[in-house]
């Protein structure tokens, strides 16, 4: 008779044979866990002189505000995941455009790579992962209420090159 | 009686309970892989006007030439990665400069950031992962033995750039 699913998953460290480092492995199935840092992409998104924010419905911080962007996906480049984004969490049809920063978070294994970005078509609205959504001046953004110190850099780096026609990206580690 | 490990791993392609993606589940333990692209992490490495370049003993692309580059590593900036690569591929220490290329690979699911360096020292050797390495002049590096694509860019980018201070990175989707 087979044992019931132990939903252990990739639970003890060991060295893999041919291996350098210590890496998860699942003592039910033997399965190896490469874990490598994930890319977070995202984007100053404008619309005018104003920009996107959006107002979080996930944790972590829940209820504060951030501009749209997540964990890159599979199968897609980082301009086209920080585009997915800003539908996702925004309903926005966005054009990328210049990097502005990759900020690094070694804590936390994140690279985030942040663009310049416009609303197509103006629109935009709450996404599932949003609360809320507006387009601000850059004195009505919500500053104190702000959900990552990454985002406030970003929109630092958005505001220092703006009349810039290519950017040479702030390569910033957190 | 316990069943012995079954080795399968994460093997069956479901959407987990709130989640819009298939994702890889392992039937025996419950596990839910989440792929997300990965971080190639690599330097044009100066010393004088000459190019260090690694001839790669192991594969893809056994003996092939390539700059030294490699994954990211958790608990490593993207800047600290190339170096360790630097070391681990031409034992090699290093001192990174600016970003030369942000390459998207969507693919095989890479973004490869690529970043202009200077031998500290001199010293350079094969490392665990080359068959040999040389200190090359623009016109002898070998341009019909470069083992991808990227490498060749990179090259080319860092050609482009050399003469300036700070660099726009070139963003290019393979």
């Amino acid at each position: 008779m087979n044992s019931p699913p132990k939903q252990s998953g990739p639970s003890i460290r060991a060295i893999p044979d041919g291996d350098t480092r210590e890496r998860l492995i699942c003592g039910d199935c033997g399965f190896i866990q490469y874990d490598n840092p994930k890319i977070v992409v995202g984007a100053v998104v404008l619309w005018g002189d104003r920009i996107l924010m959006c107002k979080r419905a996930i944790e972590p911080a829940y209820g504060r505000w951030t501009i749209p962007a997540g964990y890159m996906e599979l199968g897609e480049t980082p301009e086209e995941g920080a585009a997915r984004e800003a539908f996702e969490e925004a309903c926005a049809k966005i054009e990328i455009g210049a990097l502005i920063g990759v900020y690094s978070v070694p804590r936390i294994g994140q690279v985030q790579m942040i663009y310049r970005a416009t609303l197509i078509d103006g629109e935009f609205a709450a996404g599932a992962e949003s609360l809320e959504t507006m387009l601000c001046a850059w004195d009505e953004i919500p500053w104190d209420e702000i959900a990552f110190p990454t985002v406030r850099l970003a929109l630092d780096d958005w505001r220092r090159t703006k009349d810039q026609a290519a950017i040479v990206p702030n390569l910033k580690r957190f």
